[in-house]
């Protein structure tokens, strides 16, 4: 059963041999270096019992995805464990493997192995994504410099929002705007067209996955980020002109899954330039110096948050 | 915590970078492709509740490497997810991490990536394992010729009955077979020596780990197996003896991961060769031919089983 549902997701790379044989073979383009990463999702923390199939699916393949854009690379393969409660029937898993082969579609990748384990437990699931980038071009977390500009991808906030939607919060905005919030946090756009640009532009780069204050200390570096800078979808507006407090979620809250980046100033104009071609806001939200990350309002003042964000155990 | 405790576990690999950025970035050797699986294991599936940290990561890495020995690849590179219940301690992770450790030195691999997440759940756990092999040089399940002869390694059977011996079965046999046959089943051996060599003398090969039966069904060929051939260790033989109906279980109890192949007749006097260069006994069993696999009696009667091995879902 498993295997006719999922060998058809392989068809395009003969090296996965339908899933058939102990392990999958693939060879890198000349010249090219293999990224890779892994990441598991499980029911209860990434996403709540009962979210159907094929929004599991989609997070899954796309928290991964946003990791090798991250790095400047393009993803090309991808495996997958799923251990399953025995009790899980067919349709969910037909469900499941539509949104791959969708997933599939738009971000040009396959599937080259794995496997399903039935057992009685929760939902866990994890996925390796495979990425090629040109040999030494992989963009770092920890390379960026003192006088670097700071920059970010989209918008800022929207998922964790959208989760506080899907939880009763922010009652009293508007339909519209609930139901765009609660996509961003569904339904993550990992930004491959950014990753596919990076090296071009980018001195050090991360997704954001905790929150953009706790992912930003990751670059291992100082900086001042202004706090009137960073880039707000109309929806994530609307809800900090109604609810003031939620500015600290803003900042914050996880899932994002945008690319914060940082270049040398003269890189200004080509970043522009990338940022219109490949249609996606690239925002100027601070500088790298010194050794701390500090939140700045418009007024100059450093701004305190009660949390920094997620942290895993 | 967890970072201080696998990210020592890179410390070869700086492609890896110490697990601190969002993905790890290698290259294979010219001329060579990448062979990748990705196996999960669960409690209450793979292993029991409460079974030792160091035994659950030797058998999630050992089943894996299992797969790249029967590719024919040498494996390099490890990934793995834990999905681990939240009341798990330190402790816990710190012998798993030792392990892990031991692993790594005896198979020469190491880890560069994947995550840990703490849920309120069973373990689940995957990981990915990475190897290389010169291209085009990989062995494959499908690829086994009528008049070829089938080949297992080492011996048959040894963790199923050694499962059998933990759950109170077989209590009158010695107490030196029964402790060998559960550390059999506890620690696996991949057969990487062999894996090493296997594309000089295969035509076909896979791993054992559902039961000799079913997983020579993967060869997609018929077959004759003659049950008086299959190698026995003599702590299996003393259950064989003692208990006639286990026969059985040896021809279809998983979790041997050794490995079973085809080749050429020809190839005979260089597989006796190679069996002595690697220190492993290497058995001939059976014939390819026809398009079903039929184990033989030392009368040459069919033998019909009950069961035909472990099957998934």
């Amino acid at each position: 059963m498993i295997e006719r549902i999922f060998a058809p997701l392989t068809k395009k790379v003969s090296g996965a041999f339908g899933l058939n044989d102990d392990a999958a073979v693939f060879s890198s383009e000349e010249g090219n270096e293999i990224v890779i990463t892994k990441d598991a999702i499980a029911e209860g923390v990434h996403f709540p019992e009962g979210l159907p199939a094929g929004d599991i699916a989609r997070k899954l393949v796309r928290v991964n995805l946003s990791d090798i854009a991250a790095m400047g690379a393009k993803a090309k393969y991808y495996l997958m464990s799923a251990t399953i409660p025995k009790t899980t029937d067919k349709k969910w898993f037909k469900e499941f493997a539509e949104v791959l082969a969708e997933e599939q579609e738009e971000f040009d990748i396959s599937l080259i192995g794995g496997d399903t384990v039935s057992y009685e437990g929760k939902i866990s699931l994890s996925l390796t994504m495979i990425g090629e980038v040109r040999k030494g071009w992989e963009v770092r977390r920890i390379t960026a410099s003192d006088g670097d500009d700071i920059y970010v991808s989209g918008t800022i906030g929207d998922a964790a929002l959208g989760l506080a939607v899907t939880q009763g919060k922010y009652g009293n905005i508007s339909e519209a705007s609930k139901e765009y919030l609660i996509s961003r946090y569904i339904k993550p756009l990992p930004r491959m067209s950014l990753g596919n640009r990076l090296s071009e532009i980018a001195t050090a780069a991360l997704d954001i996955s905790d929150g953009l204050i706790i992912d930003s200390e990751h670059l291992r570096k100082g900086g001042e980020i202004y706090s009137d800078k960073i880039p707000l979808s109309d929806a994530a507006k609307e809800v900090l002109e109604k609810h003031p407090e939620s500015f600290e979620l803003i900042v914050t809250g996880g899932d994002d899954y945008e690319i914060l980046f940082t270049s040398n100033p003269e890189t200004h104009a080509k970043i522009q330039a990338i940022s219109a071609e490949i249609s996606l806001n690239l925002t100027k939200i601070g500088r790298v110096e010194g050794d701390k990350i500090r939140l700045i309002s418009s007024s100059g003042d450093k701004i305190l948050l009660k949390n920094k964000g997620f942290s895993h155990f």
